[in-house]
């Protein structure tokens, strides 16, 4: 498995955070219909929540796997822009005091710490609800039924049984000790479930195949799984100032990582596995797929 | 304007809240496709926050307004339960501690009471995302375009420009005072955009005209403004024991409602103007209209 890396990737990354920043600026600016006569405050808390922020990898892949199946970006990008919203607002209620009690998130205040915690409730919410909106709206003749199924099927995965569930079970470990099975089943339901619905995305926008949409779907998996291990060898590995959020804070808390489990080693190893099933489930769709595969060896690198 | 009422219309009601109960229940059973699979404790604090709840009088506005366009209950239960669900979250949120910090909801303990603060949010999360997937689920052929409009009307009578966004108002009233016209600003977002909605939505599943879609809303915005003055007018008159919840809660606060500023027999006199009003709307529907014009007098007798 290679791990050199395409040096327009980057690039390519980044000009679709800037398309998508672009997006999100204007589904939350006062005149948008969505919003439009909502109060001040807190649409300014709900841009503080989801603008200016991270490298934008969910809404990158739902881009990325609509053009996989030809489908371009401007028609997949009311979705990558739902995508990224429902990330955000879980970010926003993941730090409120009640839950992680984060002050920074980013490098800069978190919501309720720049607003209050009210304001921080309400703009999560709000930021969900608009996500669900985007989705629903503007759709192009015939796309009606694409959008009801992405509709659906994110209703699942960032609810009570995808990344809302996966984030309680988070908290439990706080005061219970997860097993490994325990700490995959969450990790699978609170980062694995976005970031596989991203990757099947584009493939239900473009009406795949059932096959080639369960291939994306498993390949969303496998990034989600290399992203979270990812992560915590960062969060094993690194200090804050590399962070821009507390390092080691999972440890202090008590709630056990894979990494910390099992080693760096064996964590290095096992991303580099789970890149080359990656690799291995784009296969057939062959050139096409090269930024997808240069995705997955860009979310195992994040790490190293 | 007649005050008496059809005494068949309380049992109408209370059948239609029973069906609702029965597809809320279904809804966050343990095997429904949207929430199959979630923490079991999770799941139960969403049960807590969304059954055995109220008059359920907003599902009952979107099954009668989608059976005067012929649309039986059947078809428009999804998106009843959906708005239901939707109200439910909006409470369990607000009684948050960081928000109103309420101990009771219709004489039972508050979902962060009965569980925890990290549990209430992550439930009125959950649940929200659950409405939009109820809407997106299960859509007969030929109907997915009217609920596509559906989602991106709810997402904007439930965000920060409607429901999340009036709870913004209300809370900055408490440090603020406000005046009549920003009263009834907040309380139109408030309030009256969901049960506006719940107005125009059996509408909407029907195709029905715009005039006769623009009626029903209009006729919807003005129960929802009876159903603020009745509440508030209850509050003002009634005692903890009539309302299973703190009275006189908002007068403490040094929040101002219209009753408080303009006296009780103004508030009768207006709330008598607003059903003649409701019921005007509704003439040109004739007898068909007779239970949507019963719930108008039903909600501004509930003060009585």
């Amino acid at each position: 498995m290679s791990q050199t890396v395409d040096p327009c990737f980057e690039k390519r990354l980044a000009e679709a955070a800037a398309r998508l920043e672009t997006g999100l600026s204007d589904a939350l600016s006062g005149t948008a219909f969505l919003v439009a006569g909502a109060p001040e405050r807190l649409l300014a808390a709900m841009r503080h929540g989801a603008l200016d922020g991270g490298k934008r990898l969910r809404p990158f892949l739902v881009e990325e796997s609509a053009r996989l199946f030809g489908v371009e970006a401007s028609r997949a990008a009311p979705v990558a822009q739902a995508l990224e919203l429902v990330h955000c607002y879980s970010l926003v209620h993941d730090d409120l005091p009640a839950m992680d009690d984060d002050d920074l998130r980013r490098g800069r205040p978190t919501v309720h710490r720049a607003y209050d915690e009210a304001t921080a409730i309400l703009a999560g919410d709000a930021l969900l609800t608009l996500a669900f909106g985007l989705i629903a709206d503007g759709a192009a003749p015939g796309e009606a039924d694409a959008r009801l199924t992405l509709i659906r099927l994110l209703s699942r995965e960032a609810g009570a049984a995808g990344m809302a569930g996966g984030q309680a079970l988070d908290l439990a470990a706080e005061t219970a000790t997860l097993d490994e099975v325990e700490i995959a089943r969450m990790q699978a339901m609170k980062t694995g479930a976005l970031i596989a619905f991203a990757a099947e995305a584009g493939a239900i926008l473009a009406g795949a195949s059932p096959a080639d949409r369960q291939a994306l779907r498993r390949f969303g998996e496998i990034v989600g799984l290399a992203f979270q291990l990812a992560d915590d060898l960062l969060d094993e590995t690194a200090d804050a100032a590399t962070l821009g959020k507390a390092a080691g804070k999972d440890a202090s808390r008590g709630k056990k990582t894979l990494p910390a489990l099992r080693g760096i080693d064996w964590t290095r190893a096992e991303l580099d596995r789970l890149v080359a099933e990656a690799e291995g489930l784009l296969e057939p769709f062959g050139e096409r797929a090269a930024t997808l595969r240069e995705t997955a060896r860009f979310v195992a690198r994040r790490s190293r």
